[in-house]
């Protein structure tokens, strides 16, 4: 059913139902969560061998005292078989790869890069492929940069618009991209879209590709999505240097107690250890060798993930079979991601909605992202797009989102065909 | 002993007798280094049953997700009863205080604090009481932020110096402080001092007090110095945002391992949290909460730095009494401090002869923190100041070190006294 093809009568009947449920719903005092990509307490349990730290006796003493800034070569092994770089190019950090991303946009606006003057020193702009994650956004708009919107499609950004731009305006410093399962759309860059990333002629020497590669191994099918090497495919065509890698563990092992990683090239790694050695002495060894043990290796990695799929699949299916319940295919007020992997689901509703249905679900007890988070300074301009994280919320919890969430896109979108 | 009494004769056979004994010791081919204030195998030892993390199955469930920015509560309160302060003045970090100084610092320059202009937007400069922590130096090198140095005296700062300079100078933005058990003096703030830093009247609204309390629990007797709470001070004096205080556990848990506080006011926390939700969603709150099963609260903190200073406190003994031994209370060529905390021993030799003495001592095996280090940009314009760290030496690896040591610096004094 066509909702843009119904009468205003249609229309009518079919908005009195809405609201009677949706008063019915809010009169229940629900209160849901469905905002943030946090994994579940089940997710967590996983991990919780790990505390126990089984073979610490085996940690060479020095792991124990200062030193061995760029992190402990076991888990250097893992990041770089799951990164397919290599053990060279890896940083170890702190539990956070968002720091990570934040510190070394400081540093390139304090410092420059390799040589280059402080990005402080004129206004720079970054771009951003929309929708996108909206703490990368926060950052840009928290130092100041400018943000340029660049629209995603099933292939990531369009790469039309990201080689034009770059190549022409020495300002654009850096783009943002969630490659793999990108946030929110589930999106991984086509081969072409990452070998265009790789080749393009940049106007800025020190133009850097922001590769938060959150979701590597957070598959949601048996068959991980292809992504190519974006490293490898750069230093071929001579621009080694382009790529800022990151990657944590947060949601493989513990959220926000994993332990994060920045992969890029020797030059990089040379370039960001002569500003983090005054920064700090070293990261977390103890806890960089405790996750040693418990991921051991990448094949034991893809089993840990496994038993998160079996978890978190469920949820993104049952929230996918209520979509398509509600709205089929054809309602013309709704459209969704079927994601293989990452965090979320991205559900388009009729333009100049996505704000009331939120607005509609918190006063109903549910919780989303605000609507306009996945976009620069929170603007979408479309006011079209939601950002769904079926995670962290318990089974019945989800029951009562999806019946929320349908209801409220219903009585939005049906209340703007109206009016119009 | 005078040596500078001593005629050119005398002086020659004692010169002859040390160059002897020098030859013989670099035959030895020894290799050992008390260059840094690092923990021995034995203190770390002490830690070890915190990684089997008893008691963890208590954890909240909420402490494995992100959130949470400014840290757990319970250890919040060990780390405000540790260093007399509220819990609300308490932001708890990862592993590293410097990173927190860094970062502070950092902040400040991209973003001014509080609303001030940030600190990039002119030359600034900050006070460094000497000799004092070259890492500290070394931030504000790599900052370009000019250093004036303050002579340390056995109460601290000469706080006639400091209060004419930040009472005149704008760009006078902060000062480094180890108020207690100083790096390297040992010194203890007197209250005199302390009351002087929390009332004085500074040019600069923007102002800091970088109070690094490193060695707050790290006694070496049975009686802890006594340290004026600067934080009540400055709140009594109207100047309730004036300090940053840091502090770890790096030297009471693990080196580089350790969890980290900063302790400031409810104003500051408020502005350090406003950009900190821009740079990570949540410091490591596990590790923060094994750190609080293992140190469960301030009276257990104390027997944990009993047990330390067991450990270290016969080599600062061992130390003291060569020095003793070597060159008694008159020999004008070297003196040096007893600390009764902290990790350093300052052994100030004849001027002119601190270089010379750490290039012996190299040839000979023994690597000293460089001369000049306890300065800034590594200045010690009386080549006077040598910086001991004995606690990582193994005993018989200090015998060495204090041969090489005692040996070094007579032949390089004599041979200074003999060139005159």
């Amino acid at each position: 059913m066509d909702y843009r093809q119904l009468s205003k009568e249609e229309l009518q009947q079919i908005f009195d139902l809405q609201k009677k449920e949706y008063d019915n719903l809010v009169s229940q005092g629900y209160s849901v969560d469905i905002a943030r990509g946090k994994p579940c307490n089940e997710q967590l349990d996983i991990a919780m061998p790990m505390l126990s730290a089984e073979g610490i006796e085996n940690m060479p003493k020095s792991y124990r005292n200062y030193g061995m800034l760029d992190g402990i070569p076991e888990l250097k092994k893992i990041f770089a078989d799951m990164l397919g770089v290599d053990v060279k190019e890896v940083i170890l950090g702190g539990s956070s790869s968002l720091n990570l991303m934040y510190d070394t946009i400081q540093r390139a606006l304090q410092f420059g890069i390799m040589g280059s003057k402080p990005w402080n020193t004129a206004p720079i702009k970054f771009l951003c492929p929309v929708p996108g994650y909206d703490r990368h956004f926060a950052i840009c708009e928290h130092f100041g940069i400018e943000m340029i919107n660049v629209p995603m499609d099933e292939k990531g950004p369009n790469m039309d618009l990201v080689e034009q731009l770059v190549a022409n305006d020495e300002s654009i410093k850096g783009i943002w991209c969630v490659p793999k399962y990108s946030n929110p759309t589930g999106v991984t860059y086509a081969d072409s879209v990452v070998e265009r990333l790789a080749t393009m002629t940049t106007k800025a020497a020190d133009f850097r590709i922001f590769w938060d590669n959150a979701y590597v191994v957070h598959d949601l099918t048996d068959v991980s999505d292809h992504l190519a090497n974006i490293m490898e495919l750069c230093a071929k065509a001579g621009h080694a240097d382009r790529v800022y890698q990151f990657a944590s563990t947060s949601k493989v092992t513990l959220a926000g107690a994993g332990v994060s990683c920045i992969a890029t090239s020797v030059n990089n790694v040379k370039d960001i250890l002569s500003h983090l050695t005054m920064q700090t002495i070293s990261y977390n060894k103890v806890w960089q060798y405790i996750h040693y043990l418990f991921l051991k290796d990448m094949d034991n990695v893809r089993e840990i993930m496994k038993k998160q799929r079996e978890i978190i699949k469920p949820k993104f299916d049952k929230l996918i079979k209520e979509f398509d319940d509600s709205f089929g295919d054809d309602s013309g007020i709704a459209s969704w991601t079927n994601p293989n992997g990452g965090y979320f689901i991205t559900l388009d509703v009729l333009d100049g909605c996505a704000k009331r249905v939120c607005q509609l679900c918190k006063t109903a007890g549910l919780t989303l992202t605000a609507a306009g988070a996945p976009f620069p300074y929170g603007r979408d301009v479309n006011d079209r797009t939601l950002r769904i994280a079926p995670t962290f919320t318990s089974d019945s919890d989800l029951d009562i989102a999806t019946k929320i969430l349908t209801c409220c896109v219903k009585y939005a979108c049906v209340e703007k065909l109206l009016a119009e």
